[in-house]
């Protein structure tokens, strides 16, 4: 036969979902097949969409059912990844104990992996992105909030309750001055860091500044639209308070990092999502990270930015599927 | 031949050594074998210390070297695990760059696992101590520093540059406003919650403190003197500013707690050392680990106290080797 296995990844968000048929080396064979996710219209219509994402994904690369090796599905937690169940996932409203590893293993009669969404782009990165070249890797994913997955030589730190890598809540800040963040508590990294959390810090900062800033125009004309991106435009555009907070947002990564430096010691760090753009961003992460992390690992830890964009979630989850036939 | 498999666990410390030989339940066959270290005598006596106090484990348990399947050391960083290297520790002055696993492992002729003194010991616990239920679990070694070791499904997380579990520094309070730690930065968990730190945090907050408190006499009597079990002693006995010094120190090592559940969610947390004494401080620790972690792992992630004492470094080391034995 000699035929490279070839392996399907499933990646479930809030608004949509994608698939792809990825082969042996963590290439997608097409773009991805991309549906709504419609959580509104119920978790038995969701696990039908899913499995057309996956046969789209089969017909986007002109491949039948019986060219796959095995099938990868992440989704967003709160979830229970080793009994491959969905459980209540604030993103997917109204979901509730939905056992998708076992439904789509029984629709495809195929080997089925469930994995967490963060911790499938991370293991997405880790295979063929940034961290290709690295034995231990942990990704920050910076969005609406910060995710994160951690792997350490081929393994996947999933946690006893499905919650290994969430690192958008270790505390930086303590909890009696932190800001308050979206899961209740105070100090997370995602109350610091997540895009929306940029936007916040922001108007606060603003609020409390003595000097010109276009932040200011910018907030009154579209307080809604108004984007971290945005942020990052002011501050490139030479804007110094707007070049204070994205120094912050360096700064309470960085924190963030050194933490996790401090627990598994990971040859390297990736920052990924939509504010992981800038190399003169990195550079800011990288030069806190060293001055504030743990003397001896800072020395050669590397801070680097993801490479597989939004496909990281389906590359991984497909990367996930070839690891279990792999190693069973 | 049915015979069980013996394993000698070597525990090296900056004061003195242990060795013993254990059995493949993990329970040690005679009393440890002490030497003292003497590491101002140099790194070639203390290679020879070694191999004497293994020897002395031998014939405590009326064992020849053909009854052992294997040999652990453990040892204090800094280090190189995987190399089997001692590096440069603070604890092991003036050595530097000590080959102890080929030393040991050419002298006795038996395969030699390496490992991180915490590491080792976090392992002991978890192979036949509080964890030996657990599937994962991470420990705080509480002494004159903070130290600790995270074991997920058997796998020890001894990290990229040999700093895996380095719990001691992972910070809990931002680096502009944290206590100043023995390593140099600011804000780690030992700063506060070492056995030291405990009495200087004691002392400082001693002279804020405006009411009735036996501190004050304890620290002019016996300033060099007063130890952490004092301030425990004293809050034990009811003085207020020591309950609040120890009720701080079980908040402190609970942040400690939280930012490694975000991190790698265990199922157990386990802090050991002199302070993990008393049931009521376990409690206040567990209480606020629930008050600040993340709320689903927090639900049932369990805290409790070491239980192999001062033993866990060498039942861990043998634990490691016998691992290393039955991986290969």
């Amino acid at each position: 036969m000699g035929k490279q296995a070839i392996y399907v990844g499933l990646d479930v968000g809030g608004t949509t979902m994608k698939a792809a048929a990825v082969d042996d080396g963590g290439k997608p064979l097409s773009a991805p097949a991309v549906m709504d996710t419609h959580p509104e219209r119920g978790q038995d219509a969701g696990l039908q969409t899913m499995c057309e994402t996956i046969r789209r994904a089969f017909a986007a690369a002109q491949l039948d059912l019986k060219d796959i090796a095995a099938i990868g599905v992440a989704t967003p937690g709160l979830m229970d990844i080793k009994g491959g169940l969905i459980l209540d996932p604030p993103n997917l409203k109204p979901w509730k104990n939905v056992p998708v590893r076992d439904f789509i293993q029984k629709t495809f009669n195929k080997p089925t992996v469930f994995q967490n969404d963060a911790n499938a782009a991370a293991y997405g990165e880790f295979w063929v992105g940034s961290g290709r070249e690295a034995k231990s890797m942990v990704l920050f994913t910076l969005g609406t909030g910060v995710g994160g997955g951690i792997i350490i030589d081929d393994v996947i730190i999933e946690g006893e309750h499905s919650h290994g890598g969430e690192l958008g809540h270790v505390r930086i800040v303590e909890p009696d001055r932190g800001r308050r963040c979206g899961c209740g508590a105070r100090g997370c990294i995602e109350a610091y860091a997540s895009a929306t959390n940029v936007v916040r810090r922001a108007r606060d900062d603003m609020a409390a500044y003595r000097g010109e800033t276009q932040l200011r125009q910018f907030f009154t004309a579209n307080n809604e639209e108004f984007t971290a991106k945005d942020v990052f435009d002011l501050a490139i555009g030479g804007d110094e308070l707007a070049m204070k907070v994205i120094d912050d947002t360096a700064y309470y990564l960085a924190l963030g990092a050194c933490a996790v430096i401090g627990a598994v010691d990971p040859e390297m760090i990736v920052f990924g999502g939509g504010m992981a753009v800038e190399d003169w961003f990195r550079d800011k992460i990288d030069a806190y990270v060293r001055r504030f992390g743990l003397p001896f690992p800072v020395k050669t830890v590397k801070v680097k930015f993801a490479t597989l964009g939004s496909d990281a979630g389906f590359i991984g989850a497909a990367g996930c599927a070839r690891l279990a036939m792999k190693t069973k």
